[in-house]
């Protein structure tokens, strides 16, 4: 028997993942020194000293299992939200959050699953995982919402609804009222689950998010994300703010020790070091409108942004596209996010740097450009 | 609409994860200074200094993501055991790997997966959990193999096999011929899963592994773990070897980021640092057989163990039991591991400690028996 033919029918049709650049590759396909990397959405600063020396100081405890299902972890998120302990659920990174309300809460060959497009891929890659069907509403040509395209989507067995604020690639967030009029109109079995990995970077967080209003809403999950303004994308730590009940079941359902002792360590040191934030903050906004200022200079169109990253139509006019522009700031050493794979291959999305990054990114378009 | 009752079918009897104690707790309970756990299997040297090193070193990395899907450490990986690239899978520990098999080769409400009893929680949750039947078959008193008993569980829908070796909580392991054996015999469209999360600690891997000779068996899959040996449980990294059309399926269907950055560096450097797996090995077989002669002669019935950890049955005429023991080594400040979930009342498991932990422990155990 060739075993390779038993394997479950939902699977054969996955795409191979193609891992994202890594900057060694880089450095090393063009030989390059320095390689500045604007791609992923990472902390401009890069990990929070305070981090740092927390890990350092815990390297010891490697070897250690952490307490299961990291308690004192989500104490100190439940304090720093005001939210009762039980709605926080901690994962290894929010993909294995998301993957977990999926499993739980959807049933297979029975219920679907509705978002934009387009939306972060996990959405529907843990749906089909999961044998349910996803069904997708094209967002608007300006990346807002069409609200009424996705809720034609809902039907009787529509067991969740995944929406992203700020939204990925585009940076744009609707306001809370938009989104407290989609909690009120799904039908009455749908979790809206509202991925919020970006929403620290909105100056006025309450009025594009409900979460300050979470008492409200007992059909709205909210997911969260140390990776970018905590700066700990690569120790994975992610959180869902969820109603009670679904806390408490996926908490029963998780694997035990999901988040590792040292994201543990290094989330609840980074949730008390408020000077990171702040710094995170201030060169998130400020790198943002230096960025957007010198592209729209170059005849770029950026779209307005809430998040560390802007979305950059070509010029209308330009003699090259957005790969040949991607693969010219390659060979000057400097990766950003092609959009190809969120059918939109005419922009690019560009993560902001810190002032030296950003200034060595417009060096390099503007050395693109003279040579195009 | 109670949104509770919109969960999947599967969830609800899951019982809520019953995390174990941790040092701090037992600290705190008992007004103790200094605990020792010798309940969870972890290193008895702790991390390794060069791992040590290279976490403090590579600290500055957290807000990085890791390379997707780990290409680095699957060739290091894959250089020391001598197999292809493509059959490794890492993952958030072992555990996800076990859940990647469950979901890649079982199909709900129509496969079934067999395991003896007890064995690891997770063969059964994941199980569970994917909507697919768990079938058990209980080992001899001895916690030898019913081997027989384990064949006349599958049938034509049974999609794995899990058998765990060295076997937890007994420490027992089949020779490698019992398991080719087992290998010829299962129907053709079962996959083997043979769990080694303990392998490394065997004395003479090739009478008790197949690992040697994959090539031979393309219906037999791996599972091992840098948890024990390598002393890194708290950070979490597991993987499979497995028959690379596996492997191909697995890596697609995986969370792209699920092994952190730390972790990824620290397994790299852990495989590279010989010295601590060497010494590891030899305060293992020391303390183990130091444990064995003094239970022994306290009349103790300690199974024998190719494992860091003992399995320990109450002497006959005790005027305690185990949970007793257990309660009274707590107060004096050491953890061991009561087996009532594994349905084994009257024993206890001991993780074999350090030199001095191992000695603490045994002065304990007087102590208790003599207060007894």
């Amino acid at each position: 028997m060739d075993l390779q033919k038993t394997v479950r029918p939902q699977v054969p049709d996955f795409e191979p993942y193609s891992p994202g650049l890594a900057i060694e590759e880089i450095r090393e396909r063009y030989g390059l020194g320095r390689v500045i990397k604007l791609a992923s959405n990472e902390n401009p600063l890069g990990t929070s000293p305070v981090v740092q020396q927390a890990l350092a100081e815990n390297a010891a405890l490697a070897f250690r299992y952490a307490q299961a299902g990291t308690p004192r972890l989500n104490r100190a998120i439940a304090e720093h939200l005001g939210v009762p302990e039980g709605a926080i659920v901690t994962g290894n990174g929010s993909d294995e959050v998301i993957d977990l309300i999926v499993r739980v809460k959807a049933r297979p060959g029975v219920d679907n699953v509705i978002a934009f497009k387009p939306s972060f891929s996990l959405y529907r890659l843990q749906s089909k995982l999961c044998g349910v069907e996803f069904r997708q509403a094209p967002l608007n040509a300006d990346f807002s919402f069409p609200w009424d395209d996705l809720l034609a989507l809902a039907d009787e067995n529509t067991a969740l609804c995944f929406v992203t604020t700020p939204d990925n690639p585009s940076g744009y967030a609707p306001t809370a009222a938009e989104l407290e009029a989609l909690a009120r109109r799904l039908p009455p079995q749908c979790l809206l689950v509202i991925d919020e990995a970006y929403m620290d970077f909105v100056e006025d967080q309450d009025a594009h998010s409900l979460l300050s209003r979470r008492d409200e809403f007992p059909n709205v999950a909210f997911l969260r994300t140390f990776s970018k303004m905590y700066g700990l994308a690569g120790l994975r730590l992610g959180y869902g703010v969820l109603p009670e009940w679904l806390g408490d079941y996926c908490r029963r359902v998780k694997l035990p020790f999901s988040v590792n002792v040292l994201a543990e360590i290094a989330g609840i040191a980074a949730l008390a070091d408020r000077d990171f934030v702040c710094a995170t903050r201030t060169a998130v906004c400020e790198g943002r409108s230096y960025l957007r200022t010198e592209l729209e200079s170059m005849g770029f169109r950026v779209h307005p942004s809430h998040a560390n990253f802007i979305l950059v139509d070509m010029p209308a006019d330009a003699p090259f596209d957005a790969s040949a522009l991607v693969e010219g700031l390659l060979r000057r050493g400097i990766i950003i996010r092609p959009l190809g794979s969120y059918s939109l291959p005419r922009s690019v999305r560009i993560t902001v740097g810190d002032g030296e990054e950003n200034r060595e990114f417009i060096r390099a378009v503007r050395e693109f450009i003279a040579n195009a």
